[in-house]
C-alpha cells in the first residue's frame, strides 16, 4: 500500500501526458502494421518503432543511452496498445478525433522533451532545433519505410513545421529566462494547437515543383 | 607452421559456429541481391548488412564499439559467400536444406552473442532480451529495406518468437546459476530447434486485422 | 570589415570544396524529391540527409559527434541548395554537366574526408577503406530509401568502387609516408577523374545473376 503511494508521488503529470503521447504514436504505427497484414511481431516491432525512433536518433546522434533503455514503461505501453488495438479495432476508426488530440499532445510532449535534452548538453540553438524536430518526426518517418511507403510527412502534413516553429518558441523563452515549466507548458501547447489548426484547415507547404 | 598452430589454437569452437552463421547470413543477402538484379557492389553491401545489420544497430545502442571494426572476419566471410554465390550459384537452389540449417545456427549463436554483451553491461533483463532479438533480426530487416521490400519477418516467420524465447531462456539460466558455457549452448540450440520447428511445421503468429 | 577579413582568413581552399560538394550533393537529394511531387519540407529534408547521411553514420560507427552538429554550414548549405533549386529549377536540366562535376568533386572530398577521420583514430586500414567509402555512399542510399527506391548505387554505377579505390590510394600514399597535403588532393582528383571516366565510357560492375 504504502508503496503504491511512493509510486504514485513519483508520477508526474509529464509522464502521464509522455504515457498518452507514446500509446498515441503506438497505437497510429500499429493501425498502419495492421492494414498491411503484418503478424503481431510485425505490429509490435512498428508500434515500438513509430514511438520511440525519433528519441532514439536523437539520444544516438547525442551521443547519450537512449531513453526507453532506462525505463520498461515504453514497452509497456506498445504491448497496452496492441492490446487495446486487438481489442477495440471495430471501434478504432470512429476514434479518430481522439487519436488526434493525442497524436498531438504526444507530438507536443516529444518536443519538448528533445529540446530539453540538446539544451542541457550546451549544445547550438539550430542543434537544438534539429533535435526537437527529430524527436517529434523520425519515429513516423521509420514507420513509413517499413511498411514501405514514402513518409507522409513529407507529402502530408504540416507536422514538422510544427515542430521546428515549436521548439524556436522553447528556445526563445529560454533566452529570455522564462521559468523552465512555463517554457515546457507553453510549448506543447503551441505545438498542439498549431497541429490541430493545421489538420482542421488544411495547412500545407508547397510541393516543390521540379524537372529531372 | 608454428604460428598457424597458434592461429588455430586461438579459434574457438563458437568462432568456427559464428562464421558458419554469419556465412549463411551474408549468403542469404547475396542471394535475395541477385533475385532484383544487383550488381556485385550492391549484392556485398546486402550481404554484409544482412550479417552484420543487427549487431551493429545493438553495438550502437549500448554504445559499444560495433563488433565488426575489431576484426576483419565479417568482411572476408561475406566476400566469401560472394565468391560462393557466384561461382555455385546453379546449384544452390538445391542447398536450401543445408541454408536453413546454417541459418538456424547462425541466429541461435547471434542470440546468444546479443545477449551476453547485454548482460555484461548489467543491463535490466527486459534490455537483454531486446538486444539478443535485435541482434537476431535487424539484419534482415534492413536486408529487406535495402531491397525495397516489406520486412519478410513482419509476415513470414516465426523467426522473432525464437529470438525472444532464447534471449528469455539465457536469462532464467543465468538467473538460476547455470554456468555460462552450458546456458550458451542450451539456448543456441534451442533457438535453432524452435526456429526448424516452426519452419516444417508452418508456425505463423496471426495477422492483425485491422480497420483503417 | 576587419571581422570578415579573419573570417576569409579561416576559410580554407578544402572548405570552399566541401561547400560546393555538400551543395551538389543536396541539389541531387532535392531534384529527386521534386520528382517524387515532396513538399518543401520533405525536399530538405532529403536533400539533407544525401549530404550529410554518410558522414552521420561514419560519425556514429566512430563513436564522434556528427560533423553536421558542430558547425551550422550543413544546414544552411541545404537552405542554400533548396533556394537554388526552387529559382532555377527550368535551367537545372541543362545543367547536369556542372552537377556531374561537382558531384564527382563532392564525393573525392567526402572519401578524404572519411579516411582521414578513421586514420586519427588508429583504425585498421581495412576499417578506414570502409569509412571512406560509407562517407562516398551511404548519404545517396538513404535518399534512395526515403523516396522508396532501390539504392541506384547497387544497379547503375562505378561510383562506389571509385570510392574503395580512392580509398585504398590514400591509405598506400600515407603508409608511404607522403605528405598530408598531397596525399588528400591526389586521392580527391583520382576518384573525382574515376568518377567521371566511369560515367563517360558507361563502366559497370557486372550484374550478379542468381537463381532462387
Amino acid at each position: 500500500m504504502e508503496q503504491w503511494l511512493v509510486f504514485w508521488k513519483n508520477v508526474s503529470f509529464v509522464d502521464v501526458i509522455e504515457f498518452l503521447g507514446t500509446f498515441a504514436f503506438a497505437v497510429s504505427g500499429i493501425r498502419l502494421a495492421s492494414a498491411k497484414k503484418l503478424d503481431w511481431f510485425g505490429a509490435f516491432v512498428v508500434g515500438f518503432v513509430t514511438a520511440t525512433g525519433g528519441g532514439t536518433l536523437r539520444d544516438l546522434l547525442l551521443g547519450v543511452v537512449p531513453f526507453w533503455m532506462i525505463s520498461s514503461v515504453y514497452v509497456w505501453c506498445t504491448i497496452i496498445s496492441m492490446v487495446f488495438v486487438i481489442i477495440f479495432r471495430k471501434k478504432l476508426v470512429h476514434l479518430n478525433g481522439p487519436f488526434l488530440w493525442f497524436d498531438s499532445i504526444g507530438l507536443g510532449l516529444f518536443v519538448v522533451v528533445g529540446v530539453e535534452k540538446a539544451l542541457t548538453l550546451d549544445y547550438a540553438i539550430w542543434v537544438v532545433v534539429l533535435m526537437g524536430t527529430i524527436t517529434g518526426i523520425v519515429g513516423g518517418m521509420i514507420r513509413d519505410i517499413l511498411i514501405n511507403e514514402i513518409p507522409a510527412i513529407f507529402t502530408q502534413e504540416f507536422y514538422a513545421v510544427a515542430c521546428i516553429l515549436g521548439s524556436l518558441l522553447y528556445c526563445s523563452f529560454d533566452y529570455m529566462g522564462v521559468s523552465a515549466p512555463v517554457t515546457q507548458v507553453s510549448t506543447a501547447i503551441f505545438v498542439f494547437v498549431i497541429r490541430l489548426a493545421a489538420t482542421r484547415y488544411s495547412w500545407k507547404l508547397p510541393v516543390l515543383k521540379g524537372e529531372l
